[in-house]
């Protein structure tokens, strides 16, 4: 039986490798290239995506698949082995449909297209970045008309994200959480002068602010042996294998939460990598698949920790510590209100938590249409803008608050933003449930000891790496499957308190 | 014909790219990987370099190269076309003796031996060392195993890095140059006394440091649109196309000339790679071939611009401009003199002009040894220390002061060495000729006009990239073959000027 796995495993370690590889070519580009590298970039990347994919792609890969899973014959489904002949025949199932020029154009298309989206935010000129963003439209038409099993064509994008997630059931969960955020939103903006974040704003050098964000990640397990944190446009963290972590955060000098919480948000991501079993290490189990749980981490640490109550008593002495000034003696419950404000914005990165879900609602509604044909990309800026009216009631004053903001469209990620919002309200399940484990955590937090929660979170998912789907692992640990209430449960608890409101 | 050479050419520019991909994961792993990355980027490493070796040592390579030369029939054996099939015939003649198994191991243990060899040096702990060196040493020998023609096993290792070149011959020109360094070096220690270098020494900040360094090398033709330059334990160069080339230098905070000249040193490499034609990249010849050339780029701008008289004049004052205090109103000639003071002294980068060569003749004869199995690992302690005090008369004091300084060797590159010597040679032969072609060189440097010289190398050298040998570029810009004389010459009468002596 281990000689058919093994010749598996092996097989599946080079295409790992090259994943790896890829990752760092990513990563280098968006933290440290040139910007005259974007060329030769381009076609590395496209290159060991076309090896990858002709190598994963094969007949050779099903052939050992199949082996593999003969040889399995009786073995516990939960185990390993199983899981990675599971995971690993699920993706072949894809690859083998998509032609390797097609995979090798997608990459390439990718990192020209976030070059161009580069310029084309400075200078918010959205047609600079038309043909870039026309092309890589373009081929995720091809890639969606590789496969015949789908009720409409984003199911085959959100499922490279999402695998198993249907548009439709990501519909009426948004459906779900626009009728309570919508509401919430209006009502909070009648008593907006009840917080005042008046502390948040001020000038705060960045080498201030990269030593606060050191201190806080590394009390959340950042390792400078095992993780580097550099300055990125478009904040991401990524890994290459669980013992090389990057997370990346940007420095606005005159706001700090940005980087702050930008860094614990990654920061989140790099968690995750990093407690992924060492034994998944080099297979396709080695690296988290489900985006949505990733970005749960993320906006855990962010904002339930972060911006919750417990750890502002940790967050308010040393931001006094680190910048004096107008923040010495920053009180803990002043803080936490600030951070906690909720006001309509353009960038989704930096808004609060009730208005940030209908930002992903607007991308994942508009990016719908764009594949289907409903929109053109001429008119995406106007449809953009109109729909944040309404959504959000403001007028964006130009394209690089508006529909140039993310990174995403340029590198091809169209399918991506849903797994945010779900991200949140897998948060929401996942909070309440680590409080039932753990009913003292926050006393934990509030005294800087953020141990039990990153173990708990290691314990539960972290260290499973791919072996489950984001069904099976919320079954697994808070018994239940994705929903919105917890986290909408969550949001107006806490802003009952922020805004001394019963909402 | 085009369709043939068409058809090589894509297939070679994937190998191309995968090159590249290489020089950035080993560019990463020593400027930016935390320490715990090293098990799977050694494993990155191996992959691609598996994937890269089994599809250049195909059989597919074979008859692609047999199709384009055969529609080259009649071609100008000077053009572009017919050198891409000269010079990858050349490396696949080489390359499919290799088993793809040897070329991965060679790849990661070369990977490992250097982490290994970092934490080794850092505690002069050479016996820690011994078994990655055993490794890298042992598949060197297999690697020498898969060829036939040679006249001595080393010769196989040199061509490596020196295509075309024989040991014999190396051995030859390092006589000769042995029999003239080893009395210089005597006659001048005997006037040690005459040249003062107190001025290198003193408290000079890294970032201070840094702004000098980049000050210089943009003189040079350092670009931030298309270069980076980082820190490094052991200072390199490299590129991944002539649009992204990324040198390192490392700072001594208590002797500037480390970093300054270092710094010009690898920036003479990166203007090797930045010149190379655009039409060349992604092919074969888009990267230079001969290290000695190479070499010849670096030591040239280091030594003979950066410690020349003429350019004394520019540095002098933006060290004074700098550091200030006791380097203020610095005088061009005390900088001049002080950075050509002969002393031997125990780290080769750090060596004067004129003991350098004796610290790669040493090299060179012991890695003979090595290859050839007449010095055991375990002795070579040893072996280094009594060669040493034979050739420089000084007693090393530990290992990282002696066989543990250079990364080489862990890094598998036996063979390497004598490049650096030639490149000197070279380099003499090269200036003798610049300053026929352009009479008024030294009043451009003197003026800070480093332009001249680069855009004449880049001319002479540079935009051919692997075109031509090193032989042939000798011939074609100096019309002759290497040779010791022009280099003796040079330094004869510039360490004259120095010392105030008639050598």
């Amino acid at each position: 039986m281990t000689t058919a796995i093994d010749r598996l495993r092996d097989w599946l370690a080079e295409i790992a490798d090259l994943g790896d590889v890829t990752h760092l070519l990513e990563w280098d580009q968006q933290t440290m290239m040139p910007a005259r590298g974007a060329a030769g970039r381009a076609e590395a990347l496209a290159t060991v995506r076309r090896v990858s994919h002709e190598k994963f792609a094969s007949a050779q890969t099903g052939k050992l698949l199949e082996a593999a899973g003969a040889a399995l014959d009786g073995a516990d489904p939960g185990g390993d082995e199983a899981a990675l002949v599971r995971v690993a025949a699920r993706r072949w199932e894809k690859a083998r449909r998509v032609p390797i020029e097609l995979a090798a154009a997608r990459a390439k298309a990718a990192s020209l297209g976030q070059e161009a989206w580069r310029e084309a935010r400075a200078r918010s000129d959205f047609a600079a970045f038309v043909p870039y963003l026309e092309r890589n439209l373009e081929l995720a038409r091809r890639y969606v008309e590789c496969f015949d099993e789908f009720d409409c064509p984003y199911d085959v994008l959100l499922d490279d994200y999402e695998p198993g997630m249907r548009t439709a059931t990501v519909t009426a969960l948004f459906a779900q959480l626009k009728s309570e955020l919508i509401p919430l939103i209006g009502t909070l903006s009648d008593h907006r002068d009840r917080v005042d974040a008046a502390c948040l704003h001020g000038s705060f050098p960045a080498a201030q602010q990269r030593e606060l964000a050191v201190a806080v990640v590394r009390l959340m397990g950042y390792d400078p042996a095992a993780w580097r944190m550099d300055t990125a446009v478009h904040p991401f963290a990524t890994s290459f294998g669980h013992q090389d972590v990057r997370i990346t955060t940007r420095w606005d000098e005159s706001y700090f939460p940005a980087a702050l919480f930008g860094a614990m948000h990654e920061c989140g991501h790099g968690l995750y990598e990093a407690g992924i079993d060492g034994a998944l290490q080099r297979t396709p189990l080695g690296h988290a698949e489900s985006l949505a749980i990733h970005e749960s981490q993320s906006r855990l640490w962010e904002n339930m920790v972060g911006r919750g109550r417990a750890f502002s008593n940790v967050l308010a002495p040393l931001l006094a510590r680190t910048f004096g000034g107008a923040l010495a003696g920053l009180d803990p419950d002043t803080l936490y209100r600030a951070v906690n404000r909720v006001a309509p914005s353009f960038i989704r990165v930096e808004a609060d938590e009730a208005t940030y879900g209908m930002h992903i609602v607007l991308r994942f509604e508009l990016e719908q249409q764009l594949i289907e044909g409903q929109l053109s990309i001429r008119e995406l800026p106007e449809a953009w803008n109109a729909r944040f009216k309404e959504y959000l009631g403001l007028d964006v004053p130009d394209d690089a608050h508006g529909v140039l903001q993310d990174v995403h469209w340029s590198s091809g990620s169209i399918g991506y933003f849903p797994t945010y919002a779900l991200g949140n309200l897998i948060a929401g399940e996942l909070w309440e449930r680590v409080h039932v484990e753990h009913p003292d955590l926050d006393q934990h937090l509030e005294a800087g000891d953020l141990g039990p929660l990153r173990e708990w979170l290691r314990e539960s998912i972290h260290r499973h790496g791919a072996k489950f789907t984001m069904p099976e692992l919320l079954e697994r640990v808070v018994g239940d499957s994705i929903a919105v209430e917890p986290f909408v449960a969550y949001l107006k608890r806490k802003l009952s308190d922020v805004y001394g409101l019963r909402l």
